[in-house]
Order: structure tokens, then C-alpha cells, then sequence
């Protein structure tokens, strides 16, 4: 699918030199015009200084841009850290001649490290000078970390006469489980909506994606999803309650999923990615336990890494996530094979075309947990080699 | 230490060709007169069948006999695995001239596969011709699955006039969490203790050793614990609320301990321990949270393996563990280096002194949330290559 960028919004990155390889590390979002802004955030207990000052921000009404690196998270900074950020949020508003209620900020990389703010200050004329539609491949660029490939994408969406545009760019690819752990998204459009429809879509689309996703269970301090729209769509207000409010909700979902298994499949080290699907459960919240536990499992992990059908350990980690899993109720399905059901795994030559099914680069596993008719489902990637050799030197 | 046997116990192992490389498979503990006996078993909701048979058989009374099995873990196996079991006590029963009700048995291994009941009852008679003190070790070896080393020890604790003897072996080096997962474990003693004293005593012991060591964070379908007391030693009886109880329970505490960390040490392609302290929690459940939150963290883990001090993660994993935690109030410690405090990480002169002292095959961390007075504390090992390794192919 071709990228489409919404009216309004012009894009930049460059390198400020956060990074030891010299790649590029500060993008700029920017509005030409004031934007509704909305933003989710990590729940984290302890939240790097970027984050509170944009959870701060986004009380303070429309937003002109975002400032996002990479390199450093600026996290467990303490006040130093929140200093470091509101000097930056000064340079960048006089600047670019705009105020610094309306800057949004996001941090990604090393944490506990200061800022340093004058390197990151230094790029503010060749960001604007940069600043251009053009710009948005450099910007979904420099908000990389490990990260091996961009990702980024757009939905078009009719609003009466009017066609609106969605286009979002993240990175994320360790750290990332539940509730947002380490991920950046930025999120623009020119659609016209109102601030509570931008807000409830928001939600609901990474209730649907990022909120989906797992590749080592880790939880970040840094997660940050952003989103601004500009209007100058003209199209119909969407409003939370009004008529075109689902289909934006909708585009707004399918975006969101398109780039969460791009972050699952760029995973640290990832191999193969594993759609998880768990069904019969009494409630959500058991399917979203035994899911997750699923997903996070070690021994699965690696299981599907060496492309080993190994049931048993599916059967031990649904047991071990749910009270009222049985032997006899449950069923288990790697790919579309039956691997597990009435208490009794199939034979060595059915094992053995399972086998050949899990070479394939996404395989489905599905538990049907036989006691109820609630689901959930999530995603998540192979434990490898790679994932170690990346996180046992990552600082070093 | 030497290792010394109770009085009135014999041991045994052979080998049924459970496994493929022909090792010891099967252990048989044997006392020679009726002997109390109590048992923890996993709290996965579905256990395996020699677990759901050993609960039932301690309701029985006295116990003679212990068959452990390692290669097969008879988990998942539904009601096939008990008829399997059954009838394996039941020869063995006539085998030895005991009764059905004195036999307790526990498996280990490949979960989904039956036992093959002719094989385990073949050995019947090469297993009482070696009974014998020196079949301890058999014994030991014969529960090893991907263990590199056997793991045993023994206590003796004056009783009054009378020394008694308490021995035990264990195996486990992948899936264990707290709750005991997979990992066996067959205690003898010739202690005179009533049940109640024997059953308060294993939960003590467990409480503060199995219950306190992680390699995954997995819980397997089999974990199963188990002690004989024969009373041979003679001494003034142990009851639970009597004078000699909290020796006896603190000896055996000690030797627990000291096979919780010969099992850590052996974890599934570790190569460090890490001895994880938590202080400084509002509550024991906030500090033992956290403790296992750090303890089964894969970037953490892996970063032990790369011997790089990355506080930041051990910063970010405290967050998502705990709601209270702040980044002021936060300290930590690498060994006796402190390494972030105030919201503050050291400076990088320092950090290379913590980097060199990561070398250690041992390494304790220590984090005080700064929030009240309980603790807890865990022992966990490394994330490496091995561990990889190890589990991507296990059943291939």
C-alpha cells in the first residue's frame, strides 16, 4: 500500500549524535496549523522525565509538534531529566516560533542517562530547514533503536465528501508487552474530530494492536503513542457519538494492527512470529492471562524457535495460568493441525507434518480452554540466539 | 561436607530405557520399617498423574516406598497416566512385599508421553537386588534430566541423647518458579517426628528454598517433594510444638537451602547466580513481587550474562513491578557497589568497577524501594546462549 500523508503535516530528522553510530536520532512532527492532540503513555510506576512532561502538555490544549529521539530514554533522571527536557522544549519553541505549551515530547534508548540537551538543541535549523513532507522517511528513521526495518503506514478514510488521511510511523522491538513497553508511535491526520473522539479512538485502537503485542513481557518507561489532527480535511466533525465516528475508529484499528505485527516481526532477534488465539474461557481477563502467559513463556518460545511442536509445554503453561484448565476440557492447535484434545496428544506422524507446518515465518497456536465462550488473542515472537547476543551488551 | 544416610533406608537406581541415551531412569527410596511421610506437590491446575496419585496415597498412612522416574513426565496423559501408574504400584508392591498403600512415586520429563509400564516394571527385580545404602547415588542419578551435576546433602542434628540424620536429593534445572516447578525432591530422615511435625516442617523448609529460586519463571505439571521419617534414630518424638521442632525444621531449612542453590547454580544453561534482595516494601508480597518480577526479567538476565550493569533496566523492571516505587526513593546495588540512588546512576569510572566485579560466578543485587520494612529475597541464574540451546530442541 502506497504511504499517503495528511494534509498540513511536514516531517524531519537528523542526527544530533545520541547515537554511537551516528545515525539519525531527533525527529520533528510538525502542524502547520494547531492540532487536537491526544496520547497514551506507559503505566510504568517510575516514568522517564519525557513522558510526564507530555502527559503535562496534553492538558494545555493543541499541539504544533512533536519532538522525538532516540539513543537516550532520559529515564530515571529524576528532576535533572525533566530540566534537561524543558530546555528543549524552550530552544525548539522559539525556533520554530511557535509556543511551548503546543510541543509534545518522546524519548527511546539507553536509560538513566542524562540528555544532552545542547547536542540536541544544535539541530534545530537543519530541522527546519528539513522540515517537508519528504522528511517523514528521515523521521520514522531516527526514532529507530534496534529496530532492523521502518515501520510506518497510512489508511485512507472518506468522511461524507471528504477524504481523510491517517498516517503513523513506530518503533519498538524489545520491552514491548501489554500496556505500551517500550514503544514509540506517532500518529497524524487532517481529519476534523473532536479531542474526545481523538482520545476514545486512540484507545481503542491500541486496545486492539500495541495492547496485543508481547516480545519479552519486559514493561517500559518510555511508551509513548501520539496522535494530532489538524482538520484541514473539512470534512464533517467526527464526534465520539456521531455516525462517521466508527469507521475513523476502524481505520484507526487497522493502522494500528498493520504496524504492531511489524514491531512483533521486527522483534529482538525474532524469527518467527506467533499468533496466539485463546477461546473457552469463563471471561476476557482469564483469556488475556492464560494469552499472555502463553506468550511470554520461555520454554515456548524457544519451543517454536527450534520449530518443536512441544504440546506438553502448552499444556503445563495453561495450567499454570488458569485455575480451572483441565486436561479433558482443553484443546490445543499449532497451525491448523489438532495437536491436543480429550486428554491425549496426537501420534508421532501427525507430530511430524506439525513439524513441517512450524517452518513456516507465522504459525497460529490455538488453546481452546473448553470452559466458556470468552476469547482473546495476542502476539508475540520466537525466544532466539539473536534476542541474547542484542540485550547481554546492549550498553556496553 | 560428607554426606551420611538415616538409619533403616535403602536406595537403588536403574535404568528401563526411559530415555534415549540409556541412562539411570529409576529410583526407588526404600525404608525398611513403615515411616510417616509428607509431600508438596505443583500447583499447576493440571498435574500429572503420579502427582494426583502420590496426594492421594499420603491420605493412607505409613509409606515405604518412594518410585521416581525421569525421561517421561506422565503429565497430560489424563486417565490413561493413572491407570499406568496404578499398575506400576501394583507390581511393584508384590516386587517388594509391601502394600499398595506404603508407595509414593513421582515423574520427570518429556510431558504428553505414557509411561511404558513394562519397562518401569522390568526393573523390579534389578532394583531390589542393588537396594542398598550405596544405591544412593543410582538413586540421585536416576531423577537427572537435564541436570549436569547430581544434587544431594545431608544434615545430622543431635535430639536429646540421639543423633538423627536427614538426607535428600533433588533434580530440576529448568522450569522452576516458586511453588516448586518441575523439580523433584525425596528427603529421608531417621528423625522420630509425629505427621503434623514432618508436614510443618517440609512447608517451612520449602518456604524458605524452593519456594525462593526461579530459572524461567515456568511451573511444571510435576513438581512433587517428598519426606519419610522412619523414627529408627530413637529420639525423644519431634512434635510441632514441641522443644526440638524448631531444630529439626532449621536443619532442614539448611539443607534445603543448600539444594535450592545447587539447583539455581545448575539452571538450564546458566552460568551465573544471581541473589536477588528486595528491601524496603510496604509487604512481604510487594517484595516478593518484585523479587521474581527481577528474578524471571529476560533483559535483566541477559544482561548478567553480558556482565553489564545496566541499573536501567533493573530501574524500569521496579516500575512495572510496583506501583509505589519512585526514582528518588529507589536504591540499588550491584554486589556492594551502590549503583543508582537519589534518581541518580553512578558515574562511568565506577560503573567499570562493577562491571569487573559481574565477573563473579556469583552476583547479588539489592534494590530498597525506600517505602517501608519487609523484604524478600530470590535466587535466580543468567539468561544465555545454553539456555537457547537447550529447550529449542528438547523433544526433537
Amino acid at each position: 500500500m502506497a504511504l499517503s500523508l495528511p494534509k498540513g503535516f511536514l516531517y524531519a530528522g537528523s542526527s544530533a549524535g545520541l547515537k554511537n553510530d551516528g545515525k539519525k536520532d531527533v525527529a520533528v512532527v510538525y502542524s502547520e496549523v494547531p492540532s487536537i492532540a491526544a496520547g497514551l503513555f506507559t503505566t510504568n510506576a517510575i516514568k522517564a522525565a519525557p513522558v510526564t512532561v507530555s502527559m503535562e502538555q496534553l492538558r494545555k490544549g493543541r499541539k504544533r509538534m512533536i519532538i522525538a529521539n532516540s539513543g537516550i530514554a532520559n529515564a530515571a533522571t529524576a528532576k535533572d531529566g525533566v530540566k534537561d527536557v524543558n530546555e528543549i522544549i524552550s530552544a525548539y519553541a522559539k525556533g520554530f516560533d511557535i509556543r511551548q505549551e503546543e510541543i509534545l515530547v518522546a524519548s527511546t534508548g539507553i536509560i538513566g542517562r542524562r540528555l544532552p540537551v545542547e547536542k540536541v538543541v544544535s539541530q534545530i535549523t537543519a530541522l527546519k530547514n528539513d522540515l517537508s513532507r519528504q522528511g517523514f522517511m528521515d523521521a520514522v528513521k531516527a526514532i529507530m533503536t534496534t529496530d532492523t526495518v521502518p515501520k510506518y503506514g497510512s489508511r485512507r478514510l472518506k468522511i461524507g465528501s471528504k477524504e481523510t488521511i491517517l498516517t503513523g510511523f513506530v518503533k519498538g522491538s524489545g520491552m514491548i508487552q501489554p500496556h505500551l513497553a517500550t514503544m514509540l508511535g506517532f500518529f497524524t491526520s487532517d481529519a476534523n474530530i473532536t479531542q474526545g473522539a481523538l482520545k476514545k479512538a486512540l484507545l481503542g485502537a491500541a486496545e486492539a494492536s500495541f495492547n496485543r503485542i508481547t516480545i519479552d513481557g519486559e514493561m517500559s518507561t518510555n511508551d509513548t503513542v501520539l496522535v494530532m489532527a489538524n482538520g484541514l480535511a473539512e470534512n464533517d466533525t467526527i464526534t465520539d457519538e456521531g455516525r462517521h465516528y466508527a469507521a475513523f475508529e476502524q481505520a484507526f484499528i487497522d493502522l494500528t494492527r498493520e504496524l504492531a505485527e511489524k514491531m512483533v516481526k521486527d522483534g529482538e532477534g525474532a524469527n518467527k512470529v506467533i499468533e496466539i488465539n485463546v477461546t473457552g474461557a469463563r471471561n476476557e481477563e482469564d483469556a488475556r492471562r492464560v494469552s499472555f502467559k502463553l506468550a511470554n513463556s520461555p520454554l515456548i518460545k524457544t519451543a517454536f524457535f527450534g520449530e518443536d511442536p512441544n504440546w506438553g509445554r502448552i499444556v503445563a503453561t495453561v495450567g499454570a495460568a488458569c485455575s480451572y484448565a483441565s486436561e479433558t476440557g482443553l484443546k490445543i492447535w499449532i497451525g491448523k493441525q489438532p495437536v491436543f484434545s480429550s486428554g491425549k496428544g496426537i501420534d508421532n506422524e501427525s507430530l511430524l507434518k506439525v513439524r513441517n507446518s512450524m517452518k513456516n515465518r507465522t504459525i497460529q497456536l490455538t488453546v481452546d480452554l473448553g470452559a466458556g465462550n470468552r476469547s482473546f488473542n495476542v502476539m508475540t515472537c520466537d525466544l532466539t540466539y539473536d534476542y541474547i547476543r542484542i540485550n547481554s551488551t546492549y550498553t556496553s
